[in-house]
């Protein structure tokens, strides 16, 4: 029996509380169909849609209304872990039942460490919540001077967030815990709590993403989790995407997986980020595989027919 | 060692974000003070203006912007959760690393399974989330007819949801299973999100709100706690209220807390559903004690010294 951190992709959830429903139900199948197999799962997710909704609904509600105050991102976050588990809970318990499965499933409020001193913090780059007018974000600026805007793909201005790598999942033995006693566990949402850990010991948020990859490797690394599969809308990963010569790859070890990252094969913010979570997983312990797959394909790349496998050995 | 869950109530964590956690911080030391006496505990906790800040948050917004769309009462709560049990287990983590107690902490997202049939259904009275004018209410009537407005307290009209009994705690098992190992446990987050079961054992939301002292005692009951602590902002509970003739009440049966219910000694949303639950748990076991208390005395309720104690025995 294996243990699977599963990270699922934020845009993979849909736009509203009904969407996300729906395309739960429909990703449940695959997720539970791991476990059919005998291995233990635990499920990550991305929130980059969610937490923009969240924060957008804050921002645009407090400016208008002196009842609503201003929301920082930190507890967007923890909002949207409680939005996103609370549906794969009962989407995965309905699958459950139908399978006919004795496992429990429960969703983890997780805070992912990061370091304070992380290059990050110096170069805020990823765009969170509405886009802005110039004028607008000029006033935003004025209202909270600590608040980088830049441009963003053309459509206007975003407010821009430090991305830090995650250093340790603060709730792993909470995890562990409910692991051990056939849990489906649901932790991580949307890369985790970002905080950091002062001199004394104690934790405080910090406004930053961790994007969802990097915390799953993380987190499947914490747990001693042999697999980890990033699921996203792609069979394999592709060498020349988009080029007449591209080509699918069904199996790279990490040397080649980071020759390819720095030759650009994958785009930043998209393929980039799941190649290196999973060559960090994959050199992170003798024998753990990185799978990198499509949602529906998954159990099918359990068993070699889908997707592509990162590993360290040769 | 006894095993206590400890209900506290939502106005008790302040109004925005930094409120929250500045309150939190100051109820820390009540609350692992009871673990200091050797027990274990879990924390639940109203979410009333906090869940009422998100779902104004995100009416405003859908309101005034098509990108935001609009969110239900069911997903808010999830969201409150999350919000308040990220705030909670930071809070409490510092509490037990100044104590030097080894304990974890962890959030479990809960659901409360209610009765469909539940008499609340036909008749919504809880008021949640902004203030309309009449036109107001009656327009967003016109665009959610299921949606019951009524005049709330004079300040205006205010959308009403059913209050249903919690009939289970969908996650009991998960709060017992972190229980059994050192966790203190934060569950049942505004009295959790309300479900139904449907034909085939599906769990689904529904629009209302479960008491948070009814699903404490619930949620006591499923762990088979010895101890509910209701934690308010008064002493003892009074007889004769705010007259001449007021006194503290240090002692009741549950036989005695009826019949002052029935009289009409407590009043209704406030002390009357403490009372309520608080009977609800003196008689579901034998040997459980209640007690109703003010948060900053609770670890000298524990001893006697403070607050209202309620069993089922004379």
């Amino acid at each position: 029996m294996s243990r699977i951190v599963i990270a699922l992709g934020g845009n993979a959830l849909g736009k509203d509380a009904s969407e996300q429903k729906k395309k739960i139900r429909e990703a449940c199948p695959s997720l539970v169909g791991l476990i059919e197999q005998g291995h233990e799962i635990i499920i990550s997710h991305g929130n980059g849609p969610q937490v923009g909704m969240i924060q957008t609904a804050f921002d645009t509600a407090s400016n208008q209304s002196e009842k609503i105050p201003p929301m920082e991102l930190t507890e967007c976050t923890a909002m949207s872990q409680g939005y996103i588990g609370y549906h794969l809970q009962q989407g995965i318990a309905r699958e459950l039942r139908i399978q006919k499965m004795p496992w429990h499933v429960a969703t983890v409020v997780t805070q992912t460490l990061v370091d304070g001193d992380d290059a990050a913090f110096r170069n805020p780059e990823k765009p969170i919540g509405a886009f802005y007018t110039e004028e607008e974000a000029e006033q935003l600026k004025e209202k909270y001077p600590d608040f980088v805007f830049r441009q963003d793909s053309g459509r206007g201005y975003r407010r821009m967030v430090p991305s830090p790598k995650p250093v340790d999942i603060v709730e792993k033995a909470s995890i562990l815990n409910l692991l051990d006693n056939e849990y489906i566990v649901i932790a991580c949402g949307g890369g985790g709590i970002p905080v950091v850990r002062d001199e004394e010991g104690d934790l405080a948020g910090v406004p930053a993403v961790v994007d969802k990859d990097y915390a799953s490797a993380k987190l499947a690394e914490a747990v001693g989790a042999e697999y980890l599969f990033i699921l996203t809308a792609v069979e394999r990963v592709c060498l020349d995407f988009g080029l007449p010569s591209e080509r699918e790859i069904s199996e790279m070890t990490a040397d080649e997986a980071e020759k390819w990252c720095r030759e650009g094969q994958f785009a930043p913010g998209s393929m980039l980020p799941k190649v290196e979570a999973a060559v960090a997983f994959a050199r992170a312990k003798k024998g753990n595989r990185a799978v990198i797959a499509s949602l529906e394909k998954a159990p099918l790349a359990m068993r070699g027919e889908s997707g592509t496998v990162i590993t360290a050995e040769q």
